[in-house]
């Protein structure tokens, strides 16, 4: 019999996912119709992505389970009529599109480029950087995104430190968790990514506090969720240059408003939410790995765990 | 016996250079006196940079090898006077700061980052780049600071083309030699790095016409020698847009003269040849090494191949 699985996400995003998901579908064997509006009690699966208008999930009783486009599933984890399994976005063009947006920006920073590329003042300074290996690195967050990163910027010998809230093992990068571990990572590291989901427990990860414990002139990424970060503690500290650089991707109000500091002050760059953006094709080859798995009476991965959040 | 080991370079490389020798020879196991002055007739080694006043090594009788602290040995390798064993320097540090570079700068223009840098119009738009997977690039000299450039862009999804003037093959990276490899490789990269040493035979490598082969809008980064491209050419390709940026790092004459279009012209990055710097303490190892084999007998590592020039 053929599954119906309910597309429930904005029009922009079925314009780029249609024939993406169709192809997948089929491609993984499955007997199934992708659909924009269908009777709740006869939906097999939901696609759902964040922008859809779809809030209350009562009716959809048969229903195996809602399987997000997006990694970050904070707007919908909290919803009390959701109570399908949920299934988070993994995927690998994300996190390849991840990697090159981290190792980019790490190297642009580590070079100093931003002195080079802007130059009016055409000035020759021979002055060599250091190596990677000079250069210690906090990831706070060691999810899979986190863990990416972690890996390519070691292949480059940076020398990185993990750092999560619970304890976890990472081959090559040794890793630290919990409040005392978070003073260690920030202690010594000249450049910090932060690649958290958002929780409760993640939000001001990044507070005036824990900002005070950076190196003096520390350079914080920001590719993960706009709340880990206090705006106004990084902006005092970046004022008075205790940090010496952002780059941030993610805000908390987007796209971020005009008249926002950051779009002006010197030393942040503000990069439009680009990081990490899901690919329609590999994206949609997960989705109906996980239609196969469901049918197929087999675990889902990248089952979201809802005490947790994520 | 005592050996004795000429430096022979300028002062300010005596600086940087004399402690981390010292200190190399000793690990080495070396019973070895660096010094500035000799007689000729009693140096067993001379360390050299092309910085050095010495051009007659004529009187230097007894000397087994001439070791050079730079990669580059065009100033050099043509020296009638100049018959021991001449070593170029391969220093894991500059290959490591070379891969950074390079690394770095392709990132930068694969995503695009330069629009975000600098942004006073505070322009929000989400769209995404590529992924490195969808984004060719040739790497021109696949010697061992090309080779390791292009491993670490394989090891990121780049799909990298070597391209050598003789046939080579290197562990996962496609090679092509020739002038038809060269048009085939250049015909499809979205980026070219140039990483080939200075030779009669490399002059001007990127011509007027080669450059004519690469896709509208391409990127060149040269972080080899400035030999290597046509300026004139480069500029009428930057000019029509035809070759979309070129971030160079070396140039014909260094400091870049004041009046050079290379600094004023929107489409060119000037990077003050720092791409790849010769590190003291790596470097030194490589120098006591060298004077070791010699003194085993055994053969010399990076020895200069007078024919081909390096």
């Amino acid at each position: 019999m053929t599954l119906t699985v309910l597309f429930a996400a904005t029009p922009a995003l079925w314009e780029e996912f249609s024939a993406a998901l169709s192809h997948a579908f089929a491609d993984a064997g499955l007997d199934a119709a992708l659909v924009l509006q269908a009777d709740p009690a006869a939906v097999d699966y939901i696609v759902y992505a964040p922008s859809s208008p779809l809030e209350d999930f009562t009716p959809y009783t048969r229903c195996k389970a809602v399987l997000s486009l997006w990694a970050g599933v904070e707007r919908i984890v909290g919803n009390q009529t959701l109570t399908m399994p949920l299934c988070r976005m993994v995927d690998p063009g994300l996190t390849e599109g991840m990697v090159e947006w981290v190792v980019g920006h790490t190297l642009r920073h580590h070079l100093g480029m931003d002195r080079h590329i802007v130059n009016p003042g055409q000035v020759w300074d021979p002055t060599c950087p250091p190596l990677a290996r000079e250069r210690p690195v906090a990831m706070l967050g060691m999810g899979a995104l986190g863990t990416a990163c972690a890996q390519a910027l070691r292949a480059l010998h940076f020398p990185v430190t993990g750092w999560s809230r619970t304890a976890k093992e990472v081959p090559g990068i040794p890793c630290l968790h919990g409040e005392d571990g978070l003073r260690q990572a920030l202690s010594t590291a000249q450049i910090v990514v932060t690649l958290m989901p958002k929780t409760p427990e993640t939000e001001n990860t990044l507070n005036a506090e824990r900002l005070s414990w950076l190196p003096q002139g520390a350079v914080i990424l920001n590719p993960g969720r706009g709340a880990l970060i206090d705006d106004d503690a990084l902006l005092a500290a970046l004022d008075t240059g205790a940090v010496g650089h952002a780059t941030l991707d993610v805000f908390r109000v987007e796209p971020l408003p005009a008249d926002h500091r950051y779009w002006t002050h010197p030393r942040v760059t503000v990069t439009p939410h680009i990081a990490a953006d899901t690919r329609p094709s590999s994206a949609s080859r997960m989705v109906a790995e996980n239609i196969r798995r469901g049918e197929a009476g087999e675990p889902f991965v990248n089952l979201v765990d809802r005490v947790r959040g994520y």
